[in-house]
């Protein structure tokens, strides 16, 4: 369904496959890790959305001929036989992943690719852009979720979105977040989100009058009829004109759904256009607002008492318009030597930039009496799993004598095997599925790690024994030699 | 070859169309143009760009039994003959379009597009979605070149654009704007874009030492061999490393490309590094530098005498970070009565939302003795075409009495005609033609409007008889009656 995205990678990833390759490594096998180093927004937690794209993108990873002959001609260098290497791939590799939805913390994993280092390079760029990308935009509509009070929230930023996947992927990533339905069609189409619309100002421009549009529109969609009142004046004309509609649609026993406003003072324009709705007895015609919106504008137009029960949320959000990217990174934890693998670490003079060596997996510690997360732990898969009655020490890697023990808890682990030497295990859960899961990650959390504004920072912990194997390879790595051999 | 995104467009459009249909009003002619308010960036100009996948799009441009069966399942009300209609639909409209590459400026029509008004509201939301995009990226790029003193950029983004479309469409429209080189193989094989790429921290991870590593990459590519040194510590162990490796390439007869540099203090780094590699005998290796570079960070480690040759741009340029949309509109400035094509408007609070009605062209006058722009002049197609030797008068729209008198002038028409009567017209240039007219763009201005700090406002005047219908579209909706007949 879905045609192969083998080239959407970077030259180094092709250049490193071929040098593993005429250097005879290729075949040695490698672990991966996708994570990123700090939440964005000052959010104090991040949505992971990406699984479903990575997923289609690893099954359908073959290399066309088109695309063999473009690299034979790009790359004079490139071995022949390297090419028929290529013409053969197929991603035979192990994927674990976070489940699309949960909340996700920095310096996790997320994603944990092991395979050959051929093909576990492959991936690193086109895994990246999409985790990155949905994971972002996930957050950002959670954000506007946590301050919406449970009104209703509709994505319309398609002609803002950063090129056409953008929109319809990032469609996607609010509905996960909660968002009720989109106004990208093709979202609607590919995967069933609910999608919503009204009318433009070239429909009300397209007649001899305001109301000549109005009437117009009522009689021909009469079940949604959503008026949008500021192409002209919004109180002096807009509104009036939508009155005279409602009414008649009354006299043919329907119901008029909402009005629209979509520039001006939100605030003072929505309860003056509730008051004349109510007054001409139109309690139940709603409001929808939007123009530039975000979870910030939101808050306070709420706060200033705006009669609004229906947010149309553009540009800010379908481009994470405050900050356009998550830093996400795919690093090498451990590699084959000798058939025997070894933990390895990237180090840097920025400190948060070291690596943490060794494959890892990541366990949510639930407290069993007030169902909530105490702390994610990330321990190696051959240390003697946490479990309920097994004292668990949590210490702040950063600062070590800031440490807590917790007996009570459950320790759920948050990496789901997702291919399994290259064949595909895990079942992709319906987006209602991944909605509800989300909820449920919601309720996990206090409401002091959720908020927009200086949330607590929930503890990210890592075993002892991945603490020390960390300290020892830093250590080896500073030691004073010039050759930095491990 | 490429599949329609019919509904890759908002739900309203499908609306707006229906509720047409449905009057009966779905065959009037109407003439809509894409522009946008504000430049980006705080930058004095634009680069086009976008209409490649434009033109793409609507050639392509039909609904599938797949669309069709969603939107009769999406939406009830909708009548099976309207469902029909789409079946047989092609873009039988008009199409005028700025050139990619050309310098564009706010509030002149970008894109002109003359149709039935089911088809013009139809293409809106693609198009917007295309056009700002691209146009946004290409002007960041832009910006990255004005500062870069000829040196070498690449484009390195992929992993943090939002989603593969960005990814792509942003090589792109940065090679438009004179970057050299993209690392997305996908973009390089679709476009004939240069690619680029060195190898990753991963690469030295995946060796017992660093010098094993480098040593290893060299043998196998000795062709282009840039090496990246930060894995461990850049002066300590990345650049003798590197030398060494370069001097085993010189018993070779071989000379190694370039050494990268990705974090730390790049104009420190870069002088010792450069000093370090002269020394060495070594004065032809290069400086690659990258780590969330842009416009400023170069601009700013040339002023502190780093010693780089080449840039390589990512999340900064692909996201265009510190402005990641452009606000272009789209809106109907003429439309069908009875026969007839009358000039519409769009009234706003936000006086610079208000739109300037009537179909209209976009001249650049440029000056016959210095060859240089003077300004962009909007006129309807049925006025007297401005032409050398006839005086034109340029006046501010906002501050009419800031008038300016030219005589010794070339016009030169900027929109040209792309499709007529749904037919392509418009022979798509090659991205090298499209470089060069984009190079032909710059020298036309002054570089007071291409500086990228508080540029001089290049002047964007329309013609008297513009600013005459606009004044009294204006005065009649702000009549008092609360009929708003035009």
């Amino acid at each position: 369904m879905q045609t192969s995205l083998a080239l959407h990678t970077d030259k180094y990833q092709i250049n490193m496959m071929y040098a593993h390759w005429a250097n005879g490594t290729h075949k040695r096998q490698a672990v991966f890790e996708a994570y990123f180093r700090k939440l964005p927004f000052g959010n104090g937690y991040a949505v992971f959305a990406g699984l479903e794209r990575i997923v289609n993108y690893i099954s359908a990873l073959k290399f066309t001929e088109e695309d063999i002959r473009f690299l034979a001609k790009q790359e004079e260098q490139y071995d022949p036989r390297f090419l028929e290497e290529l013409r053969q791939f197929k991603f035979r590799g192990n994927v674990h992943s976070m489940k699309e939805g949960a909340l996700v913390f920095p310096n996790e994993p997320l994603v944990r690719v092991e395979g050959t280092i051929m093909e576990a390079q492959l991936v690193e760029t086109a895994l990246l852009n999409f985790m990155n990308y949905q994971t972002l935009i996930a957050t950002k509509a959670s954000r506007i979720k946590q301050v919406s009070d449970g009104d209703t929230l509709l994505e319309f930023g398609t002609r803002r979105a950063q090129e056409a996947d953008a929109a319809v992927w990032g469609a996607r990533a609010a509905y996960v977040a909660g968002f009720h339905a989109t106004s990208n069609m093709l979202a609607g189409e590919r995967f069933g989100i609910p999608t919503a619309g009204t009318h433009a100002h070239s429909w009300v421009q397209s007649f001899m009058s305001e109301q000549e549009a109005f009437d117009a529109y009522a009689k021909v969609l009469p079940d949604q009829v959503t008026l949008l009142v500021d192409t002209f004046d919004t109180l002096e004309s807009g509104v009036p004109h939508a009155i005279k509609t409602a009414k008649m649609l009354e006299a043919q026993g329907k119901r008029m759904r909402a009005i629209r406003l979509d520039s001006g003072d939100l605030a003072y324009l929505s309860i003056q256009a509730r008051q004349m709705l109510d007054e001409a007895g139109l309690d139940y015609v709603q409001i929808v607002a939007s123009n530039d919106l975000d979870e910030n504008t939101i808050f306070n137009l709420k706060a200033e008492g705006a009669r609004i029960n229906t947010w149309g949320v553009g540009t800010q959000l379908i481009t994470a318009s405050d900050q356009p990217s998550l830093g996400g990174v795919y690093k090498l934890v451990e590699r084959e030597e000798d058939g025997e693998m070894l933990p390895t670490i990237k180090i840097s003079a920025n400190p948060e930039k070291v690596s943490t060596p060794g494959k890892k997996d990541v366990y949510r510690i639930v407290d069993q009496k007030t169902k909530k997360a105490v702390a994610d732990y990330i321990a190696f898969p051959d240390e003697d799993r946490p479990r309920n009655g097994k004292k668990l020490k949590l210490f702040n890697p950063v600062h070590p004598y800031l440490k807590k023990y917790v007996v009570n808890y459950d320790a759920i682990p948050m990496l789901e095997p997702i291919f399994v030497d290259g064949e595909q295990v895990y079942e992709l859960p319906s987006l209602e599925e991944i909605r509800s899961y989300h909820r449920e990650q919601l309720d996990l959390f206090w409401p002091q790690y959720l908020r927009k504004l200086n949330p607590e920072i929930y503890r990210v912990n890592i075993s002892q024994k991945v603490w020390e194997l960390k300290q020892k390879l830093i250590d080896s790595h500073m030691a004073p030699e010039p050759e930095h051999d491990e």
